[in-house]
Order: C-alpha cells, then sequence, then structure tokens
C-alpha cells in the first residue's frame, strides 16, 4: 500500500473507532483545514527579519511539526471524502503549474503567472 | 523513496529550476499555505445544507483536487525547509490525539478534549 | 469627531503607549487581521444545523463581542496606516456591490456576480 | 445616529433589498469574514522587505480600502445579528487589554500577555 494511502487508512481508523463521520461533512473539513493552517502561521505572528523566523522555526520545531500533521490530517480526510487521490492531484497541478510558470519567465521573479 | 519523499523532490525540483527558494523563508510559506487553505474553503462560501454541500464536492471535484493540491504543495515545502518527517509527524500526532481523545469518551461526541 | 476617528485614537493610544508601531507594519497587521477573523470562526467549529449555530451565538456572545472587536481593532489600524478613510470605503464598496449585483438579478440569490 | 450605526444601517438595507438574510447565518457570516481578510493578506503575498511592504502599500491603496470595507461589513452584519454593540465592544477590549498588557512590562515587548 501507498504511504498517502497507509496514512490516510490510520485517520480514517482514527476517525471511525470514535464515530467523528457524522462531523466531517466537507465544509466542515474545509472550515478546521483553515484553521489548522492559521495556526501553523500564528507561530509566526510580530516575528521580523530572518534572524527572528529562523529562530522560532528551530525553538518551535516539535509545534509546527505538530500543526503540519493537522494540516496534512484535515488534507488527507477532505481528498479521501471526496474521491481524490492526493498524490496524483499534486502531481497534475505541477504539470499545470509548469504551463503557468514556464521556466525562462518565471526564473527569480515572484510575479503572479497573470503577470508574467 | 518513499512516496511522500518523492512528491518532495518533485515540488523542490519546480522550486530549484525558478530559484524561488529566495521567495520561501518560512514565515511566507506559512502565508501561503493559509491563502490556499482558504481557497479550499472558498468554494464552500453559502453553500448550505447537506444537498448543497455534496453538490459542490462532486460538481467542483476537480477545482478541490487543484486546490489540496496546493495546501499539500506548500505543506511538503514546510516540512522539508524546517527537517520535519511529515510521515511521521502524523503518526506522531495521532498517538497523542489518541491520548487527548480516548475513545470512551470521544466516540460520537463533537467536544474539544479540554471539555471531555 | 466622528465615532471611527474616536475609536481609531483610542486603538493608537493603547500602540503608542507600548511603543508597539515597530511591529506593526501593514503585513504583520493583515497577518494578524486574519488569525482574529479565524477565532472569530472556531467558535461555530463542528457546529452544525441553525439550533447549534443559534446556540453557540448565544453562549458564547461575550467570545464573540471580545473577537469581532480584535478584528475591528485591526481593521482599524491598518486603515489608519495606510491612510484610508474606513467609513468612506465601506460607502463607496456598497456603491460598488450595487452596481455588481442588481436588486433585479440578485434578489434571493446566492451567485457571485460573475456568474448572475 | 452614531457613525457605525449609520453604516450598520445601510448594509442591512443592501442585504435586505436582495433578500439575502436567508443565507446570512452566523457561521456562514463568520467564514465570509475569514475570506475577506485573507484577501487583505493576499496582497502581500511574497511581498519582503520594508521598501517592497510599503510600495505595495501604496500602489495597491484602492484594493486595500475594498478588501478592508468587505471586512469592516461582514464585522458590521455579524455584530447585529449577535446583538453586539462593536464600539462598546471594542472599548470593552481595549480595557481588558489594558490590564494584560501593562505599559510598564509590554512597553517596547512583542511577548504574548502569557509570556510577560
Amino acid at each position: 500500500m501507498s504511504e498517502i494511502k497507509l496514512l490516510t487508512e490510520k485517520v480514517l481508523a482514527f476517525r471511525d473507532e470514535r464515530d467523528w463521520k457524522q462531523f466531517h461533512n466537507s465544509k466542515d473539513l474545509a472550515l478546521s483545514l483553515v484553521l489548522e493552517a492559521t495556526e501553523v502561521l500564528e507561530i509566526f505572528q510580530w516575528k521580523q527579519g530572518m534572524a527572528d523566523i529562523d529562530g522560532v522555526a528551530t525553538e518551535r520545531k516539535q509545534d509546527f511539526a505538530d500543526e503540519l500533521a493537522d494540516v496534512f490530517c484535515y488534507t488527507l480526510l477532505m481528498a479521501n471524502d471526496l474521491g481524490i487521490d492526493l498524490g496524483k492531484a499534486l502531481e497534475a497541478k505541477i504539470e499545470k503549474n509548469n504551463a503557468k510558470y514556464p521556466i525562462d519567465k518565471a526564473k527569480g521573479s515572484d510575479k503572479k503567472y497573470t503577470e508574467l
């Protein structure tokens, strides 16, 4: 079994043991995905300058691991419930982005593809 | 190579080809992670009731695949840059949640662990 | 002095007494605005159905007052720092939305203006 | 009539003319509040360093005015629907923050009150 499939099985088992599928319609999963993503961002609140940002990245590595795991958990649950193969979706998105951001135009630029 | 490692290599190759690492400090990656998560949520804006929510889940499946892929992409980049093994982080978080939400107390409840 | 101007003076006084302007570049204010908005949303996490939503709206009214105040505080600070008159900006936006969502087309519809 | 009350009347009139109260339960208003707050933040995506941040603040002032107006609009609607006086809520929150962040401890510090 692929790694993503295996991890999905684990979060589904956690959910099923608690009978939580009833709360997990896709809209509420998306809401929780946003809440977890902002918990990642919150760790950087008021941190300015590379020294501070790198400092907090090291000091609070465990918190980042926990919060990124929560984001990943909701991403896996949503993908599962919507019938999306997350690995394939990412590979397809990289292909799209390759077309939107051709290397010769995008290299070293922070512009959106609409402005390239 | 594990699936997550392989996908990480692909997003890193995409980034390196464009020389975008310079823009990707961890704070700005976290900011983009939040923006992508809200793009998932936006698809459900004003959708109410299970019929509408399930309807949009089907009709806009490709949009969800693209937006979840973006969320996954930034999760992989952050984990890579912070030196976090995302698969292990998720397994460790499931263990923590097993302790925070014991099955006999959490089953069928939507309460936070602080209220169980 | 107008009410919004007066409230802006109060939050500026709070900030200046603590010498916090140094942390308040507009990007970091926008980041905090998002964090506070998600704290409003978090109160509704896993609440489904009108009975639950209305229930939490009543039970946690003080929490909503505090979180909306935080959102308003950062909105006032950003508007002030960017030289924006918030009251006029809102009136101008209502005018724009009047044009984007003409009553005869938008009445009773949850569609985006691009789909009307 | 106070300025905030007057602006609230205007956004309520806009809503009532379109019969949109039916879509505006408080949870969905909170969701839209988050989406609008992230649209403010998105303008700063990948902008780094004070020169870039100040530059975009000037160049895209009208976009900021529009997005902050949207945030303010949803804040007013939520406060109205929840029976909250937004001006009083802000003044009460400033009082609370005065106690949480005493000037002698908080001056010049970016720490959370729990760490002061």
